[in-house]
């Protein structure tokens, strides 16, 4: 094995942190991980973060390559469709993809642990408590305090990694240096964390293999199932303006306004008024930077790419940054110095790709599912893709139930939408659409 | 006067500091500036740093209105169009406006020092070698550190301005908060100064009321006459590639390019070579973030939005930032809780203008100004101009001797180019153009 690089310091033992630190420690690095909070396995996890995900393949092909697939398969549970709630009350399901295809509420927190138990069994050593300050990316060392100590040491390796997520530490030292470009915008929308807990007999509340939506145009709320037959919704809501966190600030305008809008859920929300004037109110950001190797560091994950949720594949990207990060690694011959600009340059627009994904994803989500006509685009493309299985692909599939890269997917995306576009166009295609041509407008794929 | 504001810090003492300075002094309040730098009039304006900028219109009027205008007429020399040397020495001149029209080269050093006798006359103090930190948003307190003094001192005041430039520590703290949109981003090119010195007579070597252009495609070579009677010249050219800073990396090969590349001015260049090795190079930033106001702070010029030099705006949106500030909080009777939202939602489109308009001119400058059909364009551009004076006001010509809002001249700009585009699809335009109907062409930028 071919090594400039022996001895890493990795900041952050967040998810895609603890996974890359196992694929490094298998391929026979020294891992050191500093973690700025305590051993959640100790404390429990972080309070009002989003503590339920959605696993889906790339997710899944590193969670087996790293030995960790049966210990997440038993605490996760699928979800096979959208299932929409409109202001009646009354229920749509849109399924994700075939039959057998679903994607996994999995428990952020739990999944986090067992990954960090893998990482310690396989001989990373992790660092919980520690403050991290004067990175110096070209020695690649830092300062790092423990915990209440106020004596810091000075920690030396070959090479330091940032899975420090959002708000990178080791990406801010990278801003501060020539040359990077970087960008942070928020959206208009925040989210809150908002509880279905079991009913009394001890059951799921509603329908648990589905992802809950209910879409009101500029804004939506979700919930997703948890082990314990509760639910975790995140309601997605405008800052400002009309209807907003700013204007439900008492709690009978929270009552009317929830009543009016979320019916059917309200009265599965016995917390409703503590969750909501408890909670923090969270904003979205997306993260883009270029480059993501700066001397003798590199950011990954969030740290170099963090998206808003709305595709359910931030920790999915993440976790295929890892496993793209092990396979190139093999096949430069864990020779650092061409793998990591290999590694940026071919993982760059794949990341841009599903950054803008998740994005449009927003307004398809809060809106668009609402809609009949796009129920019945979705149908005609899930026909198309039974028809032609492997030539259309349906956009949501691709990024959701292959590996296809990010771009491919989006550039993909984009033909089928023209075609789509064109087909929809037709006024009485709910009346047509079962007559179609399905091999012509597979064909036109080719053309453009 | 209705003041919620009466001691305000400010960090940076630069040009847009200090002008901004001298119209709060004006105003009455209290105003100390941190400055990071040593004084300039006690040690020389700092090296390296791009020592000759063009003032115009815009700049001129917050000059006329600080009073500084006779001292900074005194050491500026009007630069009336564009001299082109073509690869074989060959000149080609191109006006910026009408015939009383001009640009102003003027030492950046001179000009702060100017802005800083008035602003101490006005009573603001400056504390220069100050070096601040922990700057705190919420409350308008930071740390100064001053010259080697070990000790620090917390300052407290009633509002925080950031004139601190393109790396601004104000920025950098508002950053730091929640929902703060920011992007950086560097071209791929770099500068470098070179110096053209005065003749053995003590003369200028070129025509010294011109801005000299080698234009040559993927870059160039400008020279702007300084006061005592040399030139600065900048060479903007790529970091990486073929022709680039890090191919010409010695003495012949930096020769051999010049004498092939810029043949006419070589011979006025005798420290070519220890100036291409001895001075730095520099890269190119673009700064775009909002909001400009959180908390007790805001930031304005480049800490606010740094742009590329290529339209030889950002001093002069930097200096109207400061008088369009001093107008508003005329208009708004010093009411700064209804002044700040105002003064950012009103300038940040003509930020962004000006932001785009200067990186689309560095292609214009570097390239286009080399073109026959490019220069026959301009031509019939300032025809229409004089036939309709205040119809047809070219791009150029309302960025640089008006005061139309940025956003307005670049919307103006685009349609602009519409018109013409059409018009020199014509392969016959060069003989044809006389006989356009002048009438019929400035109509249509009304129709769309």
């Amino acid at each position: 094995m071919k090594k400039n690089i022996e001895h890493i310091s990795m900041l952050g033992a967040g998810l895609v942190g603890s996974l890359l630190s196992i694929y490094l420690a298998k391929r026979g690095y020294h891992v050191k991980i500093y973690e700025k909070r305590p051993d959640m396995r100790k404390t429990g996890a972080a309070q009002g973060r989003s503590i339920n995900l959605a696993l889906s393949d790339r997710g899944w092909k590193a969670i087996k390559e790293v030995g960790a697939y049966n210990d997440i398969a038993n605490i996760s549970i699928p979800m096979k469709g959208r299932l929409m709630h409109d202001e009646d009350g009354k229920l749509t399901f849109q399924s994700y993809g075939k039959e057998d295809q679903a994607i996994y509420s999995v428990s952020r927190g739990r999944l986090n642990e067992v990954l960090i138990d893998i990482a310690e069994k396989e001989g990373v050593e992790i660092i919980f408590n520690a403050n991290c300050t004067d990175i110096n990316l070209k020695t690649a060392e830092f300062s790092a305090g423990i915990g209440n100590d106020s004596n810091e040491e000075i920690i030396r390796s070959d090479f330091l990694i940032g899975a420090d997520g959002a708000f990178s530490a080791i990406r801010d030292a990278m801003q501060r240096s020539d040359r990077f470009n970087y960008q942070q915008f928020y959206l208009e929308h925040g989210y809150k964390e908002l509880t279905i807990p079991p009913t009394k007999n001890g059951d799921f509340a509603m329908e648990p293999n589905a992802l809950h939506i209910w879409p009101r145009g500029q804004f939506m709320l979700i919930a997703l199932p948890n082990m314990d037959k509760s639910f975790t919704c995140t309601l997605f809501f405008p800052f400002e303006g009309e209807h907003s966190f700013s204007s439900l600030n008492n709690e009978s305008k929270l009552l009317d306004f929830f009543n009016a809008t979320f019916k059917d859920a309200v009265p599965l929300m016995p917390n409703l008024v503590e969750d909501y004037f408890e909670n923090p109110t969270s904003s979205l950001v997306t993260v883009r930077c270029y480059p993501w190797v700066k001397e003798k560091a590199l950011i990954i994950g969030d740290a170099a790419h963090a998206i808003v949720p709305f595709y359910g594949q931030g920790m999915n990207c993440g976790f295929e940054d890892c496993q793209i990060f092990n396979k190139m690694m093999s096949e430069y011959g864990d020779n650092w110095t061409e793998f990591l600009p290999a590694f940026q340059q071919s993982r760059k627009p794949d990341a841009d790709a599903i950054s803008e994904l998740a994005l449009k994803n927003f307004i398809e989500m809060r809106d668009k599912v609402a809609d009949t006509n796009f129920l019945l685009r979705k149908e005609i493309e899930s026909r198309l893709h039974e028809a032609f299985p492997d030539r259309w692909v349906p956009l949501y599939s691709m990024v959701t139930f292959t590996d296809a890269p990010y771009a491919k997917a989006l550039e993909m995306g984009i033909r089928q939408q023209s075609i789509m576009d064109e087909i929809m166009k037709d006024p009485e295609i709910s009346e047509k659409w079962q007559y179609l041509n399905f091999e012509e407008i597979v064909n036109k794929l080719d053309k453009n």
